[in-house]
């Protein structure tokens, strides 16, 4: 019953952390420990973010509190529902999105969440957790149900738990969970000198 | 001659290379071995992101290259210009702004691009590398010189190397290079059930 590993097939050497992760929708019947979700968010915490404005919030709920485990549910589109209520974790990523400084429109806030949260997936990772992302979330609802302030926005929905098994999943997911991870090549994104022009470095190998 | 450590004040434990990261604005007058930075990228590369969209793009330059590097350097507002100069490799970050599956705007483009900046971070950290990400960066001068194509948007300036030492930054600079990291409490951005309301896990202790 061990779980399963989707190495990243790199073209360079990339730190462990990094090349396990990966987004199940598979997760264990087993309870995050305090401590560990604790040191999730703390992980967040030290993300950069632009003039340190830190926009990130998040709004969490585990299984052991039914009632704010729904209300976050309840925020995420029908799909993502689906397989993530088997998480024993369930979060909002919430952006600020002026600076306090001078009360003007943080351009980066969405860029700072991602950071935070992208740092938490590799802490989590760390712990033996694993941790699956939504886009696909209900902004304005999740403002109705938790009473999120004007000047901040719901961003993304974040699943946590240990990772489970593929053949607990509806049939449609199995495929999916199991399916080799993909990326675009290096040489598709990275460049030099003017667009599409792709940095030597980068060619030939990926 | 040892690199300046910043290590995180946390209120939980955090995995040392998030816990170590910092961002710099004296670079070591050394360049970044090719290999290492195919790997930032490759790094990168491996971030989650909303239907695998992988919206991030890299425009990047090293000073072994002049004109490409004035060119990237030019695109920095002139306060980031100012330090960001001493480092040997610097890039910007573009998002693409829709998703290719279906042409719609992709809400999280920004989001995405931060989380695998940060990811790019991390990898450098394990590389014995600093990366100082930059908000204030020129996205229209960026689009002109480099020919960012419409649907395209340059969203943050990085620069890269090994780390240097405080003494070599103008006078203004010196202190906050020093300063000690600050973050605000876990308690101040982890909620549940309503806004404003604390994690219980996360109270107590930040």
């Amino acid at each position: 019953m061990s779980a399963l590993k989707k190495t990243a097939i790199t073209s360079a050497p990339i730190h462990s952390l990094i090349r396990e992760r990966w987004s199940p929708r598979a997760f264990a019947d087993r309870p995050v420990e305090a401590e560990k979700l604790r040191s999730l968010f703390e992980a967040a915490r030290w993300a950069a973010s632009s003039y340190n404005g830190q926009p990130w919030n998040f709004i969490v709920a585990t299984k052991s509190d039914p009632e704010n485990y729904r209300k976050v549910l309840d925020c995420f589109v029908e799909f993502n529902q689906s397989w993530a209520k088997s998480a024993p974790v369930v979060a909002l990523s919430v952006a600020k999105l002026k600076f306090e400084h001078n009360g003007e429109l943080n351009r980066h806030a969405f860029h700072d969440v991602g950071a935070a949260s992208a740092t938490l997936t590799i802490q989590a990772e760390e712990l033996g957790l694993a941790v699956h992302q939504m886009g696909g979330i209900l902004p304005e609802k999740a403002r109705e149900i938790f009473g999120i302030p004007e000047g901040y926005e719901a961003v993304a929905g974040i699943a946590i738990g240990y990772p489970g098994e593929a053949h607990t999943l509806p049939d449609h997911l199995k495929a999916p969970e199991v399916a080799p991870r993909e990326r675009k090549a290096l040489d598709s994104f990275v460049f030099t000198g003017k667009w599409g022009k792709v940095l030597p470095i980068v060619g030939g190998k990926a």
